[in-house]
């Protein structure tokens, strides 16, 4: 299933302790239709407050429905900020994580002098000046495949830290400066991080050499600030052709 | 002042009975800063769930604050989903509601198969394909000065029903509509009354003819469906050049 989201009202994708997690309510509605308790694999769990268009997810079910009892069926059970945009069955040899060719992210940011009320669950606000050739200048750093160790979360569980970054785009209109990185897969907070660190550079704050020394140094601690979840947007996953998933649309 | 606003949580601009207005919220946080109570006059009383870029207000104040404190200090007391974009100082012959010339809406529409979680506040969901060139032939119709009774809310208590449509133009990128229409100014849920009107000319459930007869009619009860509040936005207010009012930006 595709699985759209906005993540301000929930505590991140998975179950938790504290608060409600997204994973949570589309169990609960998935399991109602499937008429026995369902557990989901995601592609990206996603933090407390980060949205999704193209979020990916499968499970396993031996009940009989059509495609569009599983899709409008779900819906009609999940609150207005989570729904299903597609589903299909999938081939057993498909895994909505270790599947995943590429995941694609979108952070956003309102580059402007005042605070914007409309804007505000969907992009992080930053009132100093941006120059965002600088942002590009860095992010040309960051393509590749490198050791990301410094732009991770300390709570990161993954056993390496190497990552490759296919693409690092920075797009700015009017006000708004677009961010979209596509890798192989992202360490915890590491779109983040990088979009923290970026925006130092795009304020002048710091410089190139800068940047170059943080990746080098493999050391959180060296790096800039970590940007806040709700400017981030998961907007599409890639998988081999031969599952069929639907594609996703930057929009 | 330029006021910028998400209307989801309101019950519309004015004091409500019922529900809280904006307007209760922007005059308590200027009163607060001008030390006494304020009254503010705005260009266009937007309806429960309508949004603002653009809106316009005045007030007459006698304290001497910088435009600073006035924009910063009444900012620091709103809550997220209200701001103040701008603050001038305009001279006495200023009159928010009555010195505008034009005011500019967008109307969004979502068009696609699925609901989705992320537009839901800010578009309005029609799953029903929509040829958008018919809604622009329609629109052609309504453009110029009319009595446009049959597009006013049955509660509409303006004197007359003559209005100047200087533009409407639908624009659509990939599943979104957009519906930008400015008139020197518009009746009770007028906007909302003609994109229903034209989203069902869209969706060929009407034809031309049937608009041109509803215009003729100026009857409301002739006319198409009334689409959803939460699409709307009131994005600018212009005013004669001598007021020096800070234009505004689609975005």
């Amino acid at each position: 299933m595709g699985v759209e989201y906005d993540g301000t009202a929930y505590n991140g994708w998975q179950k938790q302790d504290m608060g409600i997690g997204i994973q949570t309510i589309i169990e609960d509605a998935i399991s109602k239709i499937a008429n026995c308790e369902i557990n989901v694999v995601c592609a990206g769990r996603t933090d407390a407050g980060v949205h999704a268009l193209g979020q990916v997810i499968h499970f396993d079910v031996f009940i009989d429905r059509s495609i569009y009892s599983w899709q409008t069926g779900v819906n009609s059970l999940l609150p207005p900020d989570i729904n299903v945009n597609w589903a299909e069955v999938v081939s057993d040899q498909f895994h909505a994580r270790f599947s995943a060719l590429q995941r694609t992210y979108q952070y956003q940011i309102n580059n402007r002098k005042v605070r914007s009320s409309l804007t505000r669950n969907r992009y992080w606000w930053v009132h100093q000046n941006i120059d965002e050739s600088r942002m590009q200048k860095g992010a040309e750093i960051l393509i590749g495949k490198h050791d990301f160790a410094a732009f991770r979360a300390s709570s990161c569980q993954a056993s390496t830290s190497e990552r490759e970054i296919f693409a690092l785009d920075i797009h700015r209109e009017s006000d708004f400066i677009t961010v979209t990185i596509t890798a192989n897969a992202f360490l915890q907070k590491m779109v983040r991080n990088i979009v923290g660190s970026l925006v130092e550079l795009g304020q002048k704050e710091r410089d190139i050499d800068w940047l170059k020394k943080v990746l080098e140094s493999r050391d959180r601690k060296t790096g800039g600030i970590t940007s806040p979840a709700h400017g981030l947007t998961l907007v599409g996953v890639k998988y081999p052709n031969e599952f069929n998933i639907p594609g996703f649309c930057l929009s």
